[in-house]
């Protein structure tokens, strides 16, 4: 039967990318269904960071910064774009998704001066929201959020957003994979939608990339950010990348007027002048250790292919569900996640009234660690190279005993400071 | 003599931090003198990196946000702090000091929205002048910034920037120690007389941290900034700090509303709340491979002492300086730093005319790896725990050698693009 742990055996026999689960640090003991808040190590990044420490900041010295530390964002940036379905020096990996958010936003709002309103969803990562909120202020507060709503709190319904994304519409700014449910916009559709009207369109990719083709070149998206410490396995808290569309980049400024987007940096001139490309997009010197940690899962994506982890990500999310349906909705559980396939990222959300003691007590006791996000929604993150269908089938087994032997009991419902 | 060798040797058999050096990874045949550029790599950090790749990320996954990494800025912003002469809860570790820069001009600014003049010298970083370029531009240019000249390219005399510094005056941001000559500011004169007329200051402590003391809590500073990769010794493009004074904290606000500033960040409500005290200066995820990496340098620091660190450095720039004088005015260089210690910090500068194809010559053959900067400016870094009296001897021997013989002859004039 589909739902038994023989077949689950037998399609990760079958999986032609279950062999990339070696190339990533494993404790056979525990399930790891997090891969969409921090994805696992890779092997090879371990010896890179050895090196990195000791060989380069260790006896290069400052030398370092000849030998790949300089055009680290670039070179990384332009790996990082190859998943997302972008040419070459488009791409930089730098500062975190907030800042690089915070530098778009700004630069999007000042190419459409005339125009006051932004729109996103209200389903989008709230700290984007916070972002755009925050440039609205620094700019006077003469611009307007409004936010596409959702009637079932799992997808945004398309004619609604176009509803709102009108003449005066500066910016549309959301989320190519909701956070919470994993809906998954049409990028092209509300490209198209956004620029009909003369407006510009912001994707951050974080619960995309990697995981969800991307066409951004293809359907012209304009500015793109997302972080590298999710499906991209850069490691936690790593930086993140932006996508400026390159004939908007000689137009397009950043406000952080930092040196390594100088045109001379070592010129060490009194006033600022923009570099040319992509690369008056990075502010400050970057977090070099943190930044070469991305590299190697990037190595390892691009060998695995976004086609074929899209391909098993779906058969995943697939095989999730159909457990689901047979496990869990005896036990109480719902769907958070959409059914259909392309209206879905990689990873599956299931509700429960007591789904903050559940994944308690998968975490302490039952050996598997999703992710939990308020008020009742229990995220499986299925990473294409490091999850494997025996995994999906123990992780929904268990959410079935926490239920049904009441283990989460044992635990109390206040919520931790972070979760 | 007190020019030769076996003074210096003396000098280092001496030195009561001489142990110190050997906490840190070192090559016997290579002199560094870019401690002001790159601080060398403390052993314990190896350790330190390897733990927190293999063990935390790898094996703690998400659960090492528990464990250490979510309080990283705060508890790591608390050592330095420590260094700054600052009280817990005032300093953050994060983002890169551009970033930094860029948040506490435009949260000063907007605690004086009825004053247009920024002050700061023709001496400060320009990374730094860009910056404030930058946040001027984005508030629609009503701003002016003002720089107090220098008259020697070595030191800004008090009264010409005191003259500056009037009722109109918003911020006076300055590097406390200047990049190119080590010039010192008197910074409990600057921020009184900044203070008298009612402007905010902000000090930019990246040549002074871990060398200079520096008491912020004692002479009222407002806001200050630094990085982490000089004498603090924390790896390449390390996490930058701030510091926001705990009475301005409430009042003052960062233009980027991250998450990681957020009141509740996991509670995911769509509207930004600061969060109270110093944490809403915080951005967005910090890069924590990089910003662990500080931590192991700065308890060593912390040990060792600033006042002892300090009354070395002053001791081995005395010594640089004396050797210069008999070994190096022959030799067609001039002094480009301050000879009064309380006006210098932990950098000698020598210039040449030929000072860029002489340190060329260092680099190359004569195994010093000093610091170069346009025009003619050669920076000798000495940083109190790594640099030995025996060190500055052999560098300045080489100095000479390097003009004696003719050695910089062998090498082009032409700048490579990254120094």
């Amino acid at each position: 039967m589909q739902t038994d742990l023989e077949y689950a055996q037998q399609l990760d026999a079958q999986d032609d990318l279950a062999s990339y689960r070696a190339a990533f640090v494993h404790d056979d003991d525990l399930i790891y269904m997090d891969g969409n808040s921090l994805g696992r190590l890779p092997r090879a990044t371990v010896e890179r960071m050895g090196a990195a420490v000791e060989q380069e900041w260790g006896h290069e010295l400052i030398r370092g910064w000849h030998h790949g530390w300089y055009d680290a964002p670039q070179r990384i940036g332009d790996k990082i774009a190859r998943l997302l379905g972008a040419g070459s020096g488009q791409v930089l990996a730098c500062d975190s998704t907030s800042t690089n958010l915070f530098k778009l936003v700004l630069a999007a709002l000042a190419l459409r001066p005339e125009r006051r309103r932004i729109v996103s969803d209200t389903l989008n990562f709230p700290s984007d929201l916070y972002i755009v909120q925050g440039c609205i202020d620094l700019l006077g507060g003469h611009h307007e959020l409004v936010l596409a709503p959702s009637s079932d709190g799992m997808r945004v319904e398309q004619a609604a957003l176009a509803n709102l994304i009108d003449e005066q519409t500066a910016l549309v700014t959301l989320s190519h994979v909701v956070f919470k449910s994993g809906f998954l916009y049409d990028m092209a559709a509300v490209t198209a939608r956004a620029h009909e009207v003369g407006a510009l369109v912001l994707w951050d990719l974080s619960h995309s990339a990697g995981v969800v083709p991307i066409g951004l070149d293809a359907c012209g998206a304009d500015f793109a950010v997302g972080c590298c410490y999710k499906y991209l396995n850069g490691g936690p808290g790593a930086p993140a990348y932006l996508y400026v569309r390159r004939d908007l980049q000689e137009q397009a400024r950043s406000p952080i007027w930092g040196w390594f987007g100088q045109a001379a940096p070592f010129a060490f001139g009194l006033e600022y002048q923009p570099a040319a490309g992509i690369q008056r997009f990075l502010a400050g010197t970057p977090p070099m250790l943190s930044l070469l940690a991305i590299e190697p899962a990037l190595d390892i994506l691009l060998e695995a292919g976004v086609e074929r982890m899209r391909e098993k990500s779906i058969r995943l999310t697939e095989h999730a569900i159909k457990l689901y349906d047979a496990l869990l909705v005896p036990a109480g559980y719902t769907l958070g996640t959409p059914r259909e396939s392309h209206e879905r990222g990689a990873h599956v959300s299931v509700r429960h009234p007591e789904g903050y003691r559940i994944n308690r007590a998968l975490i302490q006791e039952l050996k598997v660690l999703p992710d939990f996000r308020d008020p009742d929604n229990i995220r499986l993150g299925l990473a294409p190279l490091t999850t494997s269908f025996t995994d999906v089938w123990h992780t929904v087994e268990r959410l079935r005993r926490a239920v049904d032997q009441r283990l989460y009991l044992r635990y109390p419902a206040e919520r931790l400071a972070v979760t």
